[in-house]
């Protein structure tokens, strides 16, 4: 295993961006998103994905100079078409757009249309998080998951993002994918020739099955709420945009010359508008700090909440970096040397 | 099994409660929720509640006539104190405070405080819905669950409720609670003398056991994801409105003169400043179509969305009635002849 400091990961992601004539916003926020996820520990949606992403600019598939139009026919609505740029920039604008609504009206929301793979959720609610102000983010995905009761999938595995500012550290996050283990993790129990636990996957025919190597597609979480859920990112994403939903969606992995045609949706709620902020935020610490000095069943795993996994993993990693495969550190070397870079890693 | 008719149960309700000197709308409200609750197949939540709810009225619990007081500090944030009247009523007005605001600025988002329970979520976001909005409607309850690694409860069993408006049939409703199954469930399982599924619940030592009779306490859905969303409606209805929290609320069933001060938190967004809404309502009518033609992986259960099973019962109960026991019936029984309202039966 070797680490990579999330500043050279940063330097390397933006340089190649920005030799593949991407617009200095944009090579900054897939480079900040994407490190920032590697950094809280969601491997799977950080840094791995600029390999894809930059075969996605030369396909085509991803404008890296987009011209942005924001449609508001009512003062907290916005729709900015994003013009098949990176679902980090455009994401982006639209948490920027939300957050000036809510400075000034309370609340603001934000559809975005046709843009692209947006990388975690968790991204754009922190952000507006930091403004002092409640944030969510959603995105819809490729079809992946199976409803209750059906044999193929159907929707995507939509995430549900919301954050809220605490005193004294980072804001709660709770970022939740709808299934109940990602595919990433049924490609990790591949690798480790591990079988899969009972009722997570099916394979092909829509059947149950432990075998990873079968699992096609993934079952969703509590059954009806979890496709419920991601229903209701569907409804946010594409019927509030105009764009396809769950099996019209073009896959992320295939046909890279084919755009997305992706829907995102953000909000920002003002804090300040319903309570003084500083008591929200001593609130909310002291209501998760009673949650994590709550007795564990178990004495060695303490009870935490949404989003300490992400917390302790960045502060370890901020220091160490980021761990990859020989592999995966390889192809971060052979980026900085094709783009010609010269980052010290 | 006996059966009452939805309007007979309605003027008995409304009924009692306006011989309790409830105020006309708060009598209204509180007899449309529980027999719409009920209509819609959730019995938990309906019209069985109303002799709890009356008790709670004769104890000093429930105010029948609030002077409500509405804070807005911003075009589309309110707080509503609601003077510990039924949340059925303040829930309702919220909505429409919420509706008022998104008719003019897109989005409105009110808390609602010094509230006591509001029944079903379902009521107020269905009812936003039907204005041509995207509705969520969340309450806090007292401890329930127990946190993901904890042993004993903390937050309560908090729902989250979504709804959009569909073309040619009633509105999608997404209102699930973040349990696994319902402490009603328990209790359904224990008069049957069954089991309870592996790890829904747990003894009050907090040991996941299957004794229907020795489950105190649930499980959140999916683990931490359950857990995190009960989090996240805590942060809406407690944090925002100053209301106390998790093992602070005071318990719906005991001490009765007790006041409950719960907080309620809804919002509407006009689907109007997004799209045009009958495009919106249209593609949500083809989407929903095609989940429900999905192919069942057993022939004998159709895929259906979020909402269908409700609406399924109340178009049968609409015409059969709400199913009552004999013991329940008679109770509605002496409710009619005590408070002198000799409603059909």
């Amino acid at each position: 295993m070797r680490t990579i400091r999330g500043v050279a990961a940063k330097q390397i992601i933006k340089g190649a961006l920005l030799k593949e004539n991407a617009e200095e916003q944009v090579a900054e926020h897939v480079a900040q998103g994407l490190v920032f996820t590697s950094l809280r520990g969601t491997d799977s949606h950080g840094i791995r994905l600029i390999h894809h992403y930059l075969a996605g600019v030369r396909s085509g598939r991803i404008n890296v100079r987009p011209s942005y139009s924001v449609e508001k026919r009512m003062p907290t609505v916005a729709v900015l078409d994003a013009d098949h740029t990176f679902g980090h920039a455009s994401g982006m604008e639209a948490a920027r757009l939300a957050v000036e609504m809510a400075d000034e009206y309370g609340s603001g929301n934000v559809a975005v249309k046709n843009s692209t793979h947006f990388g975690a959720a968790a991204y754009f609610a922190i952000d507006i998080a930091e403004h002092d102000m409640i944030g969510t983010s959603y995105t819809h995905s490729d079809s992946l998951i199976i409803p209750t009761h059906g044999k193929r999938s159907f929707l995507g595995n939509n995430p549900v993002c919301f954050t809220a500012p605490v005193k004294g550290e980072g804001p709660f996050c709770l970022d939740m994918a709808t299934s109940i283990i990602t595919f990433n993790a049924v490609r990790q129990l591949r690798e480790r020739g591990e079988k899969a636990p009972e009722n997570v996957g099916t394979d092909q025919n829509g059947i149950p099955t432990t075998n990873a190597n079968e699992i096609t597609m993934l079952l969703p979480v509590g059954s009806y709420k979890g496709y419920g859920l991601s229903l209701m990112v569907e409804v946010l994403c594409s019927m509030l945009t105009g764009m396809p939903y769950g099996p019209h969606i073009s896959k992320m992995f295939e046909n890279l010359e084919n755009k997305r045609y992706l829907g995102h949706f953000v909000s920002a709620m003002n804090i300040s508008a319903f309570i003084d902020v500083d008591i929200f935020k001593e609130r909310m610490a002291a209501m998760i700090n009673e949650l994590r000095n709550e007795p564990p069943l178990d004495p060695a795993q303490a009870v935490m909440v949404a989003g300490d996994p992400e917390k302790n993993r960045f502060s370890i990693r901020n220091i160490e970096g980021i761990p990859l495969t020989e592999n995966e550190f390889k192809e971060f070397e052979v980026l900085n040397k094709k783009y010609q870079l010269g980052v010290e890693m």
